[in-house]
């Protein structure tokens, strides 16, 4: 068997696997606070490129961003019993607002607060309190806002990425006179985040909406998207939840409409975290690293000059310079592409590897023997062998490459995901299916399964044992059927999965 | 004497006049957490642009982007006593990490942290500890990394933007091999925002050294820019410090060098952040509102279709959609002109003082008889009177017309500078030129005062009484001279100004 760059495999320890291509690809590490990662160039870049398109796509759909206080009253969350049972139990609390002296030469908190502050899990209370001065009239309606922040859920068990106590993320909170509004808006904002991931990221994800227990706390419907890692667990990469009148009963936001009377407002709000950096490295890494779908590499290509003493060096970095510029003039993605050449004194196989464990899309290596052949050495990142090419044939058709690889990264994903959805229909199946082989070091196994059920009452006790959870009822053609443990008639199917 | 769509006027009350300025433009609010400010579309699309455009400098510069945690743990502040000295007394403590319910149905903190946490008032100490583990070699450095960042200082006395408990800023944090190569690079990022602040902001500043007493606890040397306000009194919009070896000390930041020794490093920092904002309203706004350079304007030019019933709306909407397209085709500073209709159903005087209290750097009005004659009614914030004009000569103009009122921004608030700027070689003109004549509700009075001084410790007293500081020590043709206060000899003069 051909040695790896990353150990372990992911056959051989998947979890483990993923911490090492995060480590190996330089994208973070973690830090001297509890939970709390280092974001490093390399993976601040790739979250950049996210941040940036997707921001294109939030203000292309009519919303503004601002920025709301990280700090949160307690007493906001004393309101909102529901949302607190949800998720601000756990998480960062403020008393004091100073340091002082002690007396062993140390430091101390002073100055108690009077009323402790919340380092925000998220910001629907002090956004909620907001809007209700915002919002007097219909004329206000609707709002459009988005907020790009840190927030802090005090977690015990962190993973780089998927879960860590401090995370970056966007939040978008909007307001609306009508039901039918809100629900338009949920619907659009989840389109978005479905868009980004199968046509940005090549992620290919199922749309669809949480079952009751799955559900925000306090929303009427929460829309989610759901891919397959490689090791066939579920991933939540995106919500938007259409809050109905909850939030804004809870927080008072009221209008006059057009006909004078005295309404509540329907709320929305819809997020994605920098946990979609942890998704993107799931879904298309190998054994080798890190792989990078080519619309968000922080680098698309890289040059690797070859060459032995100054004489050569001097005519290959021209010819490398030259070719660089010929492809930084070409557009991919209606962006220049994003070019560079690696002139580091090191040895070309540490630099290949090096580029291979960061996932840059395409690899050229240029020597001698290509500069006088008028050739490139083309290593695609998502095949195994490089192959020769002629220069100009490489630059004209360099942007087909990138949208090949693009398209690739996607269907193979998706390939990857077909074959690991089923349909049941019995207990027996349900059973086999998330059951691995070896209990003791469960081998990577099960799926997503397509399963009818009538009440998710009946099924609690089989999925806490199996350790399953309904993901979401697909959108689109779902179509009643029978519960595949109780034989009831049931509405609808969902998606049974592991999960993160 | 014209009534004013800000009240009070500049010179009635310049503090007031800038909340309400901020007030009026719609950029930030107060919020429910004290000292922390809401900052509203307006104002954060301000904050984007200018974000923008420093990010592009700072990437052209050789930075890239990174992210550190939002929590220091107490005892890194406890190593850096004089670090704390300077400004981590009033700091957001976090004691807690779970809010559970108390006896009375509220809640209250609980699982107190082994260690409290800092949040970070700045990430010098997280970020250091960090290098220490990165930097081994010379082959590691430069490091030159920026982070993007919220950060929390403790204020009792708040104002929006200019000083708030939580804020927006940059922290760059570089490392180098070489003192040399860390002061080119403290004196490289001093030119970026100098560059920033007068090509795009067109606020003149003053680069200079700090004085002993104004230096950054640390910092050998550190530059700031410095500007004029338009109540004359001085703005330290950004900061450069070199901070030598003391810091690389503190924190081992060691490296093995070329010849195999070890070495501690040479490290930088720098820094602008949203109070920005608050220097750009202050020193182009008038008794009308604010003023914006078209660079930084999120809208650069408005179009106010005026029109009676349906028929005329149909009409005027297809003329001005025309001209708005042919003004968007146009580029202003390599960008497409940032054009919008204002269509709202409003009467045509609230909408033009909507925009000019925004700021928007031209306003287009166009009715029905502007339509026959091919002409647009011309608005420009930075002149009292809107005149008549060609649209096909507007159109073919408009570029060189932004670029027109980017520049005149700039040479008023020079010439306002010039005009307050005094060179003083004796206590009496001193005192005279910082008392008002009304000590009861002062008069804006004072400015910038080129003296030479030999040492700040003679001259503290006096400062103390007037409250004057030291600026800075000009960059450039400084020179010799005689001390004003006690005729010594004196190296060099140094900008005194009451101050932000
Ligand atoms: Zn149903
Ligand atoms: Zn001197």
């Amino acid at each position: 068997m051909a040695k790896t760059a990353i150990t372990p495999t992911r056959a051989e320890d998947y979890p483990e696997w993923f911490q090492q291509v995060v480590r190996a690809a330089d994208m973070a590490e973690t830090s001297a606070v509890r939970g709390c990662i280092v974001i490093k160039p390399w993976g601040y870049r790739l979250w950049e490129n996210m941040q940036r398109s997707l921001d294109d796509m939030f203000k292309a759909t009519g919303h503004q961003n601002a920025y709301f206080p990280l700090f949160i009253p307690m007493s906001f969350l004393e309101k909102e019993a529901e949302h607190v049972e949800g998720f601000a139990k756990e998480c960062a609390v403020v008393t004091h607002h100073r340091l002082e002296p002690d007396p062993d030469g140390g430091l101390r908190p002073a100055g108690k607060l009077e009323e402790p502050l919340i380092v925000r899990p998220t910001s629907e209370t002090i956004i909620g309190a907001t809007y209700s001065k915002w919002v007097q009239s219909y004329r206000d309606l609707p709002i459009l806002i988005n907020q790009w922040a840190n927030v802090v859920r005090w977690e015990m068990r962190t993973r780089m990425f998927l879960r860590t106590a401090e995370f970056l993320w966007q939040e978008g909170h909007t307001v609306h006179a009508t039901a039918d509004e809100a629900v338009e808006e949920t619907e659009r904002m989840i389109d978005v985040y479905a868009d980004f991931a199968e046509n940005w990221m090549a992620m290919p994800v199922i749309v669809g909406s949480k079952t009751d227990s799955e559900r925000f706390p306090g929303a009427v419907e929460t829309l989610s998207i759901e891919a397959m890692m490689q090791d066939r667990k579920a991933l939540q990469a995106g919500t938007s939840h259409f809050l109905g009148q909850n939030f804004s009963k809870a927080q008072e936001i009221k209008f006059q409409s057009e006909t004078g009377d005295i309404q509540y407002a329907w709320t929305t709000s819809w997020g994605v975290s920098t946990r979609l950096v942890g998704a993107l490295v799931m879904t298309h890494s190998d054994d080798d690293g890190l792989v990078l779908p080519p619309r968000l590499a922080p680098t698309q290509i890289v040059i690797q000059p070859i060459y032995k003493g100054d004489d050569q060096r001097g005519q290959i970095l021209q010819y490398v310079n030259e070719l660089r510029d010929q492809i930084a003039a070409q557009k991919y993605d209606n962006q220049p592409i994003r070019v560079e050449i690696d002139d580091r004194d090191i040895r070309g196989g540490e630099k290949k590897w090096y580029h291979v464990k960061r996932g840059v899309p395409i690899r050229l290596e240029v020597g001698p023997k290509d500069m006088a052949a008028g050739s490139v050495f083309v290593g695609r990142r998502d095949q195994p062998k490089s192959t020769g090419m002629d220069k100009a044939e490489f630059i004209a058709k360099v942007s087909d490459l990138l949208a090949q690889i693009q398209k690739g990264l996607f269907e193979r994903a998706l390939a990857m995901r077909n074959d690991n959805t089923v349909t049941i229909d019995n207990e027996a199946d349900f059973r086999s299916f998330f059951t691995p082989a070896n209990a003791k070091n469960p081998e990577i196994h099960g799926g997503f399964a397509k399963c009818h059920y009538a009440s998710e009452a009946d099924l609690a006790e089989l999925l806490k044992e199996l350790k399953v959870t309904p993901r979401c009822i697909p959108r689109g053609d779902n179509h009643p059927g029978k519960c595949f443990l109780t034989g009831k008639p049931a509405d609808h199917y969902a998606i049974f999965a592991k999960s993160y």
